[in-house]
């Protein structure tokens, strides 16, 4: 049984997904692990054994809060997938040697859907080879799209964003009192959590947003534009949050109608993005009335100064809960968050099976949206207002939020 | 003499101009207004009598900390510019006539450039027509362009959400240590001060932003490729500041290179956007990396949840400052911002003529610009982070900040 763990991060940066790998650390460390080692770049950095010594890196107390406080991944990530075990046996071969001399008896890997597809293939081969090192994975995503967890971490912090953000937008929007329509663009390329979170903008002091269109549903052009113009008749200054990932009902995506080259990129990658201000040029094609898009873009997801502390918090316990599962003999699976109450929010951790995670896609129930395909429901917001509450105040120095670097 | 005071908002909002509607309405009732008035989308809602009861609508101490944690213009804005004189005296006869109803005898305007004109208009109708009614400007812009003041309030709050939103997109882009440019579009027709303030995000912890393009200087399409390249050379991921009002040598903007037609509303109004996607379009199709484009959008004007405690406290001081001047007998004049030492950071206000205000823009001193025409200077450090320092924390409930509505 080796000695080491090690801890990488993979997909989509979050702003917490710091805060679980400060959850690995401090409970390896708590355990007796003897260093903690992290992977620079996720398992494609691993697999050129760049690895970075975490236990000497994040010493202090305040070097830990500091991480918890750091947007984006302090290890750096990757979008590398695994090759299937019986097509290329060679990576695992060279993966396992690795490990064998970093002398890891625990391994943990904090991402999305594609994280967990490697976890499984990693567990599944050191089954085969009888290695006995644990294979934990631990959920991170600002899309709230994995199965069998009442939400991932990352998805809160987004969420309050997104939510604190439409609110002040609405304000802005209302201020010349003149006809105005605003299109703002979210992420979510196939599921519509995170534009759905700005129903949460809503409130006494808020108006809220108008109408919100999910992936979930096949956008009608047509149906949309008379939308917009009923709405106007009886309200000036109309709101639309946007998903990135509708889709017209013959499976193009809005944004595809748009034939700006700007989406292309020089190695023919098309970026999802542009849909918010295609329909503002429908709209002001076809209607009287002032227009602006809005793409909240990468701000998003590392917008470190304005967490969720729940969502830290969470971030933090399934990254200790992780090392817990590790430490007592469990491999190949995954701490999922599993909701006892909504009022008084109660939720605790527990562990699922990767492979029931890895590669599946959880969707916002079609139930949760309004008979008008306009608003989420209440049940929506009884889901998602526990999330965003309570802040983990930045770091102020010197007017900016103070973060903690990789030197390597 | 009237014994009421009657306040507006005008021009684009900010996150501190009800700071500044603070700061007014708190000095004039404790110099003895009877009535504090607020004219509902500034001098165009005046001219139809839409006013509200300023002394009402925000009594408490708790109401008056809520609006200055509010962004946009509590009483909403307009963008009306009083005709001359000579050419439309009714307008003013209407104006002065609508004041003498509701018993005004002190005038504040809390706005840019052409809100001085405002109360430089009415100052001298006033005078021509032997008014008693004092009009003072009280200053506001995000885009720190107006003369004869060290810095504008606005200015602080957008600077610091634009240091902190660099710093995290930095940090994002750097994740997955691939090629990657970042161009991030930011606001500011004529003047760079927005832009330069993407400088901040240096630091200890942050490598900073690498290029910033300021509308000052002429913007040569094959050097900012070339600048490009050759960053690239030594650092994968390269971050670009991008003034949205950047000008080819001939004049052109920038944007108009783009035949994009969602820049064009129904009215023909072409909006200054898309500059930084035509940048990325450009990189793309010149070099082998990935890009993208984020604009900061209105985000970066009403971002109340993320201001500048030096900036808000400052624009409730000149709000505070123009009553004291007006019940002191004061006419025709703007509150300045006068610095008297950057360290310590210290700085009074001061009355100036508001004729050498109205219309005119200070821009950035091209001595601030390195000589490589990529970065600030020293100087504009200095200049500008003292107005980032501290924090006004917004009252969250229930997880977002809680701001006061006009319900009128």
């Amino acid at each position: 049984m080796g000695s080491n763990a090690i801890v990488g991060q993979s997909g989509g940066p979050t702003s917490v997904i710091n805060a679980s790998l400060a959850g690995v650390l401090e409970a390896c460390e708590a355990r007796g692990a003897k260093t903690v080692y992290g992977m620079t770049n996720g398992i494609q950095g691993l697999l050129e054994e760049k690895v970075v010594d975490l236990t000497e890196q994040v010493a202090s107390s305040l070097e830990i809060e500091l991480l918890k406080r750091t947007p984006s991944s302090y290890l750096g990530s990757c979008r590398y997938k695994l090759p299937d075990i019986t097509d290329d046996p060679q990576v695992y071969e060279k993966l396992f040697a690795i490990l064998e001399k970093l002398d890891i008896g625990w391994f943990f890997y904090i991402g999305g859907n594609d994280s967990m597809d490697t976890i499984n293939k990693l567990h599944q081969y050191g089954r085969m080879v009888g290695s006995d090192i644990r294979f934990m994975g631990v959920p991170k995503t600002i899309d709230n799209d994995l199965m069998l967890t009442d939400h991932t971490p990352g998805y809160g912090s987004a969420a309050k964003y997104i939510g604190v953000v439409m609110k002040e937008l609405v304000r802005d929007a209302t201020v010349y009192g003149n006809k105005f329509v605003t299109v703002v663009e979210i992420m979510g390329r196939n599921a519509g959590w995170l534009t759905a979170a700005a129903a949460l903008a809503r409130g006494e002091d808020c108006e809220g947003v108008d109408l919100i269109c999910l992936p979930e549903l096949p956008f009608h052009m047509d149906r949309f534009l008379t939308k917009i113009e009923a709405m106007q008749k009886d309200k000036k200054s109309i709101v639309v949050a946007v998903s990135e990932g509708v889709k017209l009902p013959d499976g193009r995506y809005v944004c595809e109608l748009s034939n700006d080259a700007a989406f292309i990129d020089a190695f023919g990658h098309r970026n999802l993005t542009g849909t918010a201000r295609y329909l503002c040029n429908e709209i002001a094609k076809n209607m009287d009335t002032r227009v602006r898009s809005v793409e909240l873009s990468t701000l998003q997801r590392c917008a470190g100064h304005l967490t969720s502390r729940t969502d830290i918090t969470e971030a933090y316990q399934v990254g200790g809960a992780a090392a817990k599962a590790a430490f007592e003999g469990t491999s190949g699976k995954m701490v999922a968050l599993k909701r006892l109450s909504d009022e008084p929010y109660q939720c605790t951790t527990e562990l699922v099976d990767i492979e029931k995670v890895a590669n599946y896609e959880k969707k916002i129930p079609l139930e949760w949206i309004n008979s008008y395909r306009t608003d989420m429901t209440q049940e929506f917001l009884t889901y998602a207002r526990p999330l965003i509450q309570a802040e983990l105040t930045p770091f102020f120095i010197a007017g900016l939020p103070r973060h903690i670097v990789n030197h390597g």
